[in-house]
């Protein structure tokens, strides 16, 4: 099955080659997990970080900057495809590291998911530029002549990804994935002990040809001085302990250097059992499924594993006896590639080891351990044999239970494997109370069907909490669970939990640029953003009395090759009769007071009398400045931020300007988004309404180029 | 005209008291900048500042917390009206600061300005609520039952903010004003030299009442030791020296103890003349006077003013030789309270060291003195005498040339005083190049009147810069200047300006919020946010066929203290014609083809043939859902969103549901906004078009309650 060779000394990809030292004495040897075979050798003794760091700056800047958002975005995509074909060689090597096939598949199609969500939300939202603009416009001057908003641009610099042992596909491609649509070049590290999984998924990337030169490095090996070349142009994201988050925050290049630093460190996470899903409920049987699941996948080597189940005080040992028996009947430990096994081991026997210290610490502290044993566990081999002697990383899961639901033990120290504990809570603040203790954590479940409750919880918990999961029987089947963040929402958390932010969807693409406020002329926050803005210079076809010259040609007629922004259309005044807004509301129906009885209509706050309705004005406006032939203009698919601004009682006209505002050309289709800036305006220049028109429109005037010719 | 008295011993406001230390010997003389005359004493010696963050977070949180988003955005509103009528006594403590009257309207209009502007923002743009919906709803499962988003709560500490000399009144405003309204209680610390313009600041808002208890603490004096009592649950805010923010950010408790920390230190701000700006053009007269402008405001004591003027190579004496004469011309150094004085001391002697000990080391590295001396000014005193002799802070203007553009000093060393210097560049990218060289700065001013020029100068620095002003003839006399900071938009910058944002409108309100991604069912989505989710559960008036149940009433007929979100209406089927759609067309006018034409409709991608307008339907719909007699919906002042899913082709029927969504009683009108979800289906179920329906509903049922009756 595996076509990519194990490599003995496990090589980085750095300036577009693959690299090993000239010397390769020494090195950190790297185990089977399973069954304590040496597998390969980790050393970059002689790397010149600079230069990766500064091959990264230009190269790297040079070759992403040549696409746009949403031609960075679709390379994903095909990325995603390349790797999707090839997943199962990389199956083979995750086996390696104690990941069952289950644990494999979160880590690898989970990785490539990411590329694939990303692919599709950075083409979906963002504009096809390198530009992206903040929210709205903000006018000011009186006159309109000075306004400022908001843009993001990419750094300038690196992004530099330092990633955990635990998920060391997904781990590089969650994090990769948006600094590559942002336009910043990555140098990943991948943790030691199972860096070879990512360098295998590198040798894929790099086989695929798809990404441009320096978009992507690949350091196996340390990166102790990585933070000795950064400066305020890079960020530095980084996965795993909280020590060494610590450290690299001390750095000298961090704390006045300006590096942008990320961090995402495990956490004490809990899983808060409602008052009201006692045993018996669908809750509790969802509770106790989802605890067996975060205490037993990856071996519960996840930050956002589940420690902390904190459960009403009744029904502590309800819960403890549900998780053991599950535990009984659904896991079997064992070498991942035996088969029936469900549970693998840890990543490595120093990983064994300070699990087994952990909650030696924890015992000594007040921890009892109600389920489970230190023992070694018996364990299924390849050769389908069941020992309780082995070679490999394995243990029991572990569940403890405190007598003192206060003490610090099981607040703050974690074992990093499957052990959770269960502590019993009086009411929802102290259950609130008592999640807090974690001291910022990167997930917590609330398992309630009652609403105020999960209101309760939720927001009293929320802002130590980096993501809620809310679990009842209507998500008991659909929950991507507890433990698994998601593309599309944040992952990280506050405190403990490192205090950053990943994913969220774009959110994590602007993560990697820089906001910048822009101030000046409207013709000038054109010229940067490439979005006409109201007030500046535009091209206006129609009527000469607004604006109109007898040179330019209806924007409706151009197809995207030929249209700018700032390309307009002025329609004549279309005087509003009584009898049409009366027809109008017998026609539709829509027969509110306000377009049919006087007198109801004056006693209204906002209306002088009979008003035409809303709708009446936007069909109008249509009519005004629509063009009936066949032409690039293929469909008007929306409206936005429609707001109707001064009311039209009949005797009233009223005109429309229609105003190119934004084009975004697929990277796909043979046509593109054009978004129209639409006013309505009354006989004495008024504002009537304001909406932005949505419109489909072709690249070249290809489907109707010769109607009717 | 002074009402406040000057306190001899400037007093802390902790605890919701007036404070001074028990034992009042040592501490600092405070001294009148113009004069030298002493002033007060600031000294907290035994202040426990444990206590003051414990009361932020216990009955601060606790009294904000009562409060809605848009409540306390409206006490800002009353805060700002009291603050502006007695502005005038804060000007007397002001101008002992150096602070001219224009300089101290800058800090003290300023400051009140920030108050306006966050608390109309905060009503207009956050909900009327204590939770912030960020982004749309991601359906995570198949069926629709699982789905995630994100919220934003207040963090659950307090809000620390050390604040700098130079805007004593404004500095401490625009970060209160932001945390005050996310419901985090402030703590702040104005810096010593001119904190009793703070403390007088602090005595009106006392004084006034407005604000509730806990949500405001000062402290004047030393907070040193303040960051060993903040954990993760608070935020620093620190303006001032980059060596003061590096060592804050050293702490442990910020390294891992998770205190959210954010500064703005002052950076080396450039101002880049583009090659188009030749002398006689506006653009190069408006640069004359925003230089000139910016080195004596504030005697040049802003973070924001240019250091560095990058001028076309050519243009360095032309630049030099009008700025010197602008000066010449306009600026008279003198005390403030003299009549004609356009330019006041710097804030103490100190600072006059400092700066002229950092010109004195620009020129040892090679800097010359083109325009201005370090001998003493001559100075205006209150008595009319123009004088050398004095025992103020004064410096006259000084403008530095560089032989070497590169030299490191002009692009690191920052003199902060009425100081700047000018080098030229040989082209666009050389320009952009040598900005960047600042390391990451608060604000560049980019001064041409060519759109490109703009487009190129702008987006190569962005990334480098918080703030980009772009100046031109169009912007000249409107704009609101390089060195001004406004509420609506971010302030800091990266790099050497700290990394940092404040301001930004409702950005910053946010930067004291948690956000959190919450996951669950639509059910549960709701309840936490109280916003009603698709999918979740609803009560639905009209036809049963969809829903519809008997004792449902229609919501239109509900005020706001009846209507609950969830609370809907189903409209039975409408079929469309080919007669009613050729009507609507001939009608309004818009005989778009594929409303008009079979043959080319169907040759459109999109289209089966002819299809009713998106208009009528939406027209149609409102014809379906509206309540025609007078009741408690007002108006329906827009839409949103609207987007055309599926063509209706005649022969079709068209059926529409609206369900309360989003509820916002203002806090100041006997109405609130109600948002409506609704969605058009055919009569296979198919959705045609969503869209939400946006109103005014009166809170209880006033205007029609007895009409016709």
């Amino acid at each position: 099955m595996t076509t990519i060779p194990m490599a003995p000394l496990v090589p980085s990809f750095i300036q577009n080659s693959w690299w090993t030292p000239s010397d390769p004495a020494g090195g950190t040897s790297v185990l089977d997990a399973n069954t304590g075979e040496p597998l390969a050798t980790v050393n970059n003794n002689g790397m010149d970080l600079a230069q990766v760091v500064e091959y990264g700056r230009t190269v790297g800047q040079r070759e992403l900057g040549k696409l746009s958002l949403h031609e960075r975005a679709l390379k994903l995509k095909e990325l995603a495809q390349f790797l999707n074909e090839r997943r199962e060689e990389l199956y083979e090597f995750s086996y390696r590291t104690g990941a069952t096939k289950i644990d494999s598949m979160v880590d690898i199609d989970g990785g490539i998911g990411v590329l694939f969500t990303f692919s599709s939300k950075g083409r979906r939202e963002l504009p096809n530029s390198n530009v992206i603009l903040d929210g709205p416009m903000e006018v000011l001057s009186r006159d309109g002549s000075f306004a400022g908003e908001h843009i993001f641009t990419r750094i300038p610099g690196v992004a530099a990804q330092i990633n955990a042992f635990n998920f060391p596909v997904w781990g590089m491609l969650e994090k990769f994935a948006p600094a590559f649509i942002a336009g910043v070049p990555t140098i990943a590290k991948p943790a030691t002990p199972t860096g070879y999984v990512s360098e295998a998924a590198v040798r894929l990337i790099v086989e695929s040809g798809i990404l441009p030169e320096g978009s992507l490095q690949l350091i196996s090996g340390s990166a102790r001085t990585l933070l000795d070349v950064l400066d305020y142009r890079d960020m530095l994201s980084f996965t795993g302990s909280a020590s060494t988050a610590s450290a690299l925050k001390s750095h000298q290049n961090v704390i006045d250097g300006g590096v942008r630093f990320t961090a995402e460190t495990d956490s004490l996470n809990a899983a808060i059992l409602g008052p009201d899903a006692v045993v018996g409920t669908p809750e509790f049987d969802a509770f106790v499924k989802a605890v067996t699941t975060e205490m037993t996948s990856k071996a519960g080597q996840k930050c956002t594993a589940i420690r902390r189940n904190i459960v009403p005080a009744a029904l502590v040992d309800d819960v403890v006896k549900a998780v053991g028996a599950r535990i009984d009947q659904r896991v079997v430990i064992g070498d991942p590639r035996a088969e029936g096994v469900t549970m693998g081991a840890l990543a490595s026997l120093e990983q064994l080891r300070d699990v087994r210290a952990a909650v030696e610490e924890m015992i000594a502290a007040g921890g009892e351990i109600a389920y489970g044993t230190l023992d070694a566990p018996v364990v299924r081999t390849t050769s389908g044999e069941d020992t309780t002697v082995d070679a490999g990383a394995f243990m029991s899961p572990l569940l403890l239970t405190w007598d003192d639901v206060e003490n610090d033990a099981v607040h703050s120290r974690e074992a990093f494997g499957p052990v959770s504990s269960v502590i019993g809570y009086t009411d929802l603040d102290d259950a609130i109370r008592l999640a807090a203790k974690g001291s910022g954590s990167l997930v917590a479940t609330v398992c309630t069907n009652d609403a105020d409750t999960a209101r309760i919880l939720t927001t009293g918990i929320a802002s130590h909490h980096g993501r809620v999961h809310m679990l009842n029987r209507e998500t008991a089947r659909s929950s991507t669970g507890h433990g698994s963040p998601v593309p599309h929402l944040v992952h990280g958390g506050p405190g403990r939990a490192g205090g950053g932010e990943e994913l969220g969807g774009i959110r994590s693409v602007k993560h990697h640029m820089q906001r910048t406020a822009i101030q000046g002329s409207p013709n000038m926050l054109t010229a940067v953003t490439g979005i006409w803005h109201t007030g500046a210079d535009r091209v206006i076809a129609g009527d000469a009395e607004f604006g109109g010259v007898a040179e330019a040609i209806h924007p409706f007629r151009k197809s995207l090759s030929e249209l700018k922004i700032g390309d307009a259309f002025a329609s004549p005044l279309r005087e509003v009769t009584l009898e049409e807004i009366t027809a109008f509301a017998n026609e539709t129906g829509d027969t509110f007071y306000a377009h049919t009885d006087a007198a109801a209509a004056a006693a209204n706050p906002f209306f002088p009398g009979i008003v035409a309705h809303g709708y009446l004005l936007v069909s109008w406006a249509a009519g005004l400045f629509v063009q009936a032939a066949p032409g690039p203009v293929l469909a008007n698919y929306g409206l936005e931020n429609l707001r109707f601004i001064t009311p039209v009682p009949d005797g009233d006209s009223i005109r429309v300007t229609l105003t190119a505002k934004k084009i975004t050309p697929r990277v796909t289709d043979e046509y593109g988004e054009v978004a129209w800036d639409a006013v309505i305006n009354n006989q004495a220049g008024e504002i009537v309404a304001t909406y932005d028109v949505l419109t489909l429109v072709e690249k070249e005037n290809t489907t109707y180029a010769n109607w009717g010719k």
